[in-house]
């Protein structure tokens, strides 16, 4: 049984360069955003499970014998349709090691359709059901229950999961949630170990349980997502920069390759470039080390406008930032949603908080973060800063 | 002795895909752009060669003995540095036949910096005096010794020459000027054929006509820009669109080859893409057809941004027409100067009212026009509209 108090955190992550063109292709270059999503773990009732997500209204609370024979019910539909796209075809021909195990994954243990109706059921969420607390709830089932299946019982521990991450802005929410749950169930099953020491305040884990932390994460992912690129999982466990992105040729240029197909290879060039740049700054990088990065953004700006991805907030966003002698680009899936604006480190606290006024006046939502934080991390709760706490004891 | 009084008339060019890749050893796609310019041709007093061009103040007055021995004191200074640069080197590799005639042109006459010198003196224009009137009066005097050195005897004719062109926008409005005094000089030496027979409007010379002019517009444009590329004096020339531009590899993209290659590759096939189009398009092509040359505007706009030759007055000019559902791009040199308007056959001539006068507001001038018009061409004088005439009296 689960004796001890303990938290788990993963970075939510960015794409500088390479988004649209990984699903053409191409690599993109994400990085880790130092905005986090926080796991409490604490001893439960004995014989209860019980999950919170406090940002999502989620309050539920199951007893073992019952998530036990549910187990037992859903385990023979395995064989069933599959539930979910494949998907990963693409990364068997990867030779990133952070994602072999992704590709080595077996995929009949992919959620059938047959297991996520019954994990439906179970819950009472309704066919169909696609709102954040519904995917939340029935990822975190089917992540209970196939990591208890494989590695242990089904384990009677309270679960808080809180987030600084906004959702649906393409920043992986839902893939920090994945790594920060597959990390806990991993550890409370005994599949992976407890680093922290008494005394510390942060842990990670060996290279051998992130790769199965990732892959756990990743099967989550698939419940949420449907067909997710494991860029997502793979930022939220290792944290940083991903050396090289999955790419799946999913759709094709079909007007005009000659005029596009050039154009990926650019965006191609930039993600690569970046991260030779990113790669050769040092941990604490002077002014100088930034025009590049700016004039990276800036091309490759103009450059997902000719993909057709642009979006006319988007244009808004860069010109304000502009206005204020900053550079933008939209991340993630383009057409609106989210975008990323570089701060230099001599840029004035008085010309952020200018060009944030700015921007929340044309009605954008403004996050001031930090890229190339650490992957997933097991944290005392003494450690957690008072915000994440005061936010996980709203459960 | 020259007898008839006729009209010719030369095109502008617009750049439609492709300036700035040219230099960097790219296709360019220019097209001849329904703005012309106009040359009144006369018999003159006998003795007497006059210029007028109304439009920059011009009005000069020679007698022909003077002329002639001007030229004979300038032949002897033909062996001397050259004045101006080779700039041919890329064209003798073209394989286009439209050219031909610039690559095979001997290049030891190309005026000497002291010719230049000596017709500087003799019309009273100080050494690098760069203003319009000056350089169009010494490419005038270069001109017409140099063709009637070789063709004939320095002509006694009044000339005037008046453009619906802008100068200095990039639109060729020197070369149609070179056109048009390289066609009207050598038709009143005996060169080309006056092709326009009694009761005709207009008239065109044959082929190798042609050939010549071009070939003497060069020159006319060498006393003028330095070092021309030959694209401007071609569409003047031929008029249409140009079937292959020539390039000359000036510059290269030093800083991220990689990155910057492949825009150059897809601005390359716009170039081609477009001129496929065009050539596949109807003489009065349907609505249909424009959407794709509107797309190849927007992304070449947006290329030309990442060459880093945009202007923030060019992206405003791409604002504002597309805030009318029109698409614009830069043209010619960038960096400011010029953009063009695409105006498909179904816009209302409200709309482009309201485009227009969105532009004005902003401290545009527009000019509206047509693309694909025809080349150098003889008029008979009573053919030219009255405002064209009206211009033309006014030297």
């Amino acid at each position: 049984m689960w004796r001890r108090e303990l938290a788990v955190s993963a970075p939510g992550k960015v794409i500088l360069h390479g988004e649209h063109a990984v699903v053409l292709g191409k690599v993109a270059l994400a990085v880790a955003l130092d905005l986090r999503t926080f796991l409490r773990l604490r001893p439960g009732a004995e014989g209860r499970l019980s999950v919170s997500l406090p940002g999502v209204g989620v309050r539920r609370s199951w007893d073992t014998p019952g998530l036990r024979a549910l187990r037992g019910r859903i385990a023979g539909k395995a064989r069933g349709k599959e539930a979910l796209p494949r998907g990963t075809e693409g990364l068997s021909c990867l030779n990133s090691p952070l994602l072999a195990s992704i590709a080595g994954d077996d995929e009949s243990k992919s959620p059938s359709v047959e297991q996520l109706d019954a994990l439906r059921e179970f819950a009472g969420i309704a066919a169909g059901a696609s709102a954040p607390e519904s995917l939340a709830t029935l990822a975190f089932l089917y992540m209970c229950l196939a990591i208890s299946a494989k590695y242990g019982d089904v384990p009677s521990v309270e679960i808080v999961v809180w987030s600084e991450l906004p959702t649906g802005a393409g920043l992986g929410s839902s893939a920090a949630y994945a790594v920060c749950l597959a990390a806990a169930l991993l550890m409370v099953c005994g599949a992976i170990s407890c680093p922290l020491q008494e005394g510390e305040s942060t842990a990670r884990w060996t290279e051998e349980e992130l790769t199965l932390i990732n892959s756990w994460a990743f099967r989550g992912e698939r419940v949420i997502h449907g067909n997710p690129s494991g860029v997502d999982n793979a930022v939220g466990t290792w944290g940083r920069w991903s050396p090289e992105i999955p790419s799946r040729k999913n759709h094709t240029v079909k007007e005009f390759p000659a005029i596009m197909n050039p154009v990926l290879d650019s965006i191609d060039a930039i993600s690569q470039e970046c991260q030779s740049v990113l790669e050769a700054m040092p941990a604490n990088p002077s002014p100088e080390h930034y025009p590049v990065l700016e004039e990276f953004f800036d091309i490759n700006q103009h450059h997902l406008n000719v993909l057709g991805v642009g979006h006319p907030s988007l244009d808004r966003l860069c010109q304000v930032t502009a206005s204020h002698s900053l550079h933008s680009k939209l991340t993630g899936a383009g057409g609106g949603g989210c975008g990323i604006t570089l701060l230099p480190p001599d840029t004035s606290p008085l010309a952020v908080e200018a060009a944030k006024q700015d921007l929340c006046a044309c009605g954008f939502e403004c996050w001031e973060t930090k890229i190339g934080a650490p992957g997933v991390t097991l944290h005392s709760c003494s450690s957690l800063s008072a915000q994440v706490l005061h936010a996980l004891a709203q459960s």
